[in-house]
């Protein structure tokens, strides 16, 4: 039986006893109508799963009881880091969802030269929060992917893992095919991918990320929107590792 | 420079003279301020481009002289036909849109038996056509991917092309990364990519699949919603074919 999984903080577990705040119960009680006895999956963000029994559901509070933990399978062995600028409107909400289901580890939006989308409010920055949490317990992940704060191009490019690579449609020799074999993929821990916003990089920014030792590539001759890219550069570096089946 | 580009009813263009309706006339003139003299690009959706020089531009009409025509370098050598299960609501707009900018042969909407979603009214396929239209346009390809008529699963299961495979979240030996290794996918012309509604394919779709020799397939453990899981197996049968910058 596939049950429901809830993120929660990580001091809500404690040994075997888990309490529980107001928003799950509601959501236990009310929306799901589980009560005492019935069990779920919560996730820390650590990612170990535990399997835990309703004990009480009250108004406010509830408690259950840890009955096995588990390290979650469903987590890539590669962790990306998708340094994504801004994009206009709600663009940016897509490309947290379908890449938090996808399997991405953690999102850096940047602010590049192009960007026409301004820093995001306290409240923008909550929804974020909130796509990501429902793809994450939807997609059955064990981590959380964290939504760090907006750097600039330079702070991004000197913060980024290595092996990476920034997409960049004037790049016409090195395909991200090539170039994630010559970074043998496989055995890196951690990957940066960069990309850009409607109107694209500088080359200004192309030079910089060079030096930085990040490698420009391009994903062939369709011109992907701003919002499509990323996901499907992170799909093919996921694919390539062996971490969407192996 | 980057030109504008346009889809044409192929007998628009009669060896250099072409003819323009209202709508592009209408969109060329008052969208974009182009006038006799200034040119762009159109397709006739045989793969050609054509560059034309724009002759006259009445309330109505247009005429244009078509000063060359060459094969566009964009579209993929391996076409991918997807036979994606009709999805509730909106969905199914978002998997037209980016699939066409991935680069998606044909579209073959599938009624399978848990499909909540009807038959696609008139309206409806109007709206899905001219979603694809604009994808193709603007991520610059030559061919307009054709939305078929809605078949039955098992009418799917007869039509498609070899190799197919299909997402099945009870497939747990063979990903789809090995079984496109398998078929040796960079040899093949054409392929079937089957993706099932929000509830899945039931066993007895499976089944009747692989007795028409298509190949159940996992993308690992990570639950895609209906809407993403096309657009990411298909990105990955392009990687892997070489079609995503080889």
């Amino acid at each position: 039986m596939s049950r429901h999984r809830f993120f929660v903080p990580p001091d809500s577990i404690v040994e075997n006893r888990v309490s529980m705040g107001p928003e799950l119960v509601h959501r236990l009680r009310n929306v799901l109508r589980l009560g005492p006895g019935d069990s779920i999956v919560l996730l820390d963000g650590s990612g170990l799963e535990y399997t835990v029994r309703l004990d009480s559901l009250r108004r406010h509070e509830g408690e259950g009881t840890v009955l096995g933990r588990s390290p979650c399978p469903n987590e890539p062995n590669l962790r990306i880091v998708l340094y994504q600028a801004l994009l206009k409107g709600d663009s940016l909400e897509l490309v947290l969802q379908k890449c938090t289901e996808l399997g991405i580890y953690a999102f850096a939006p940047l602010i590049s030269e192009r960007c026409v989308a301004r820093r995001p409010s306290a409240n923008r920055l909550q929804r974020w929060s909130s796509i990501v949490l429902e793809a994450a317990q939807q997609s059955r992940r064990a981590v959380l992917p964290p939504i760090q704060e907006a750097v600039s191009f330079t702070e991004g490019c000197s913060m980024a893992p290595h092996p990476a690579f920034i997409l960049w449609e004037g790049e016409t020799a090195t395909s991200l095919k090539r170039a994630l074999s010559a970074a043998a993929i496989r055995e890196a821990g951690e990957v940066g991918l960069f990309v850009g916003p409607e109107g694209g990089f500088t080359l200004e920014e192309i030079e910089r990320a060079t030096a930085s030792g990040i490698v420009p590539v391009t994903m062939g001759n369709r011109i992907l929107r701003a919002e499509t890219a990323g996901l499907i550069a992170a799909t093919a570096v996921l694919y390539e590792a062996g971490d969407l089946g192996h």
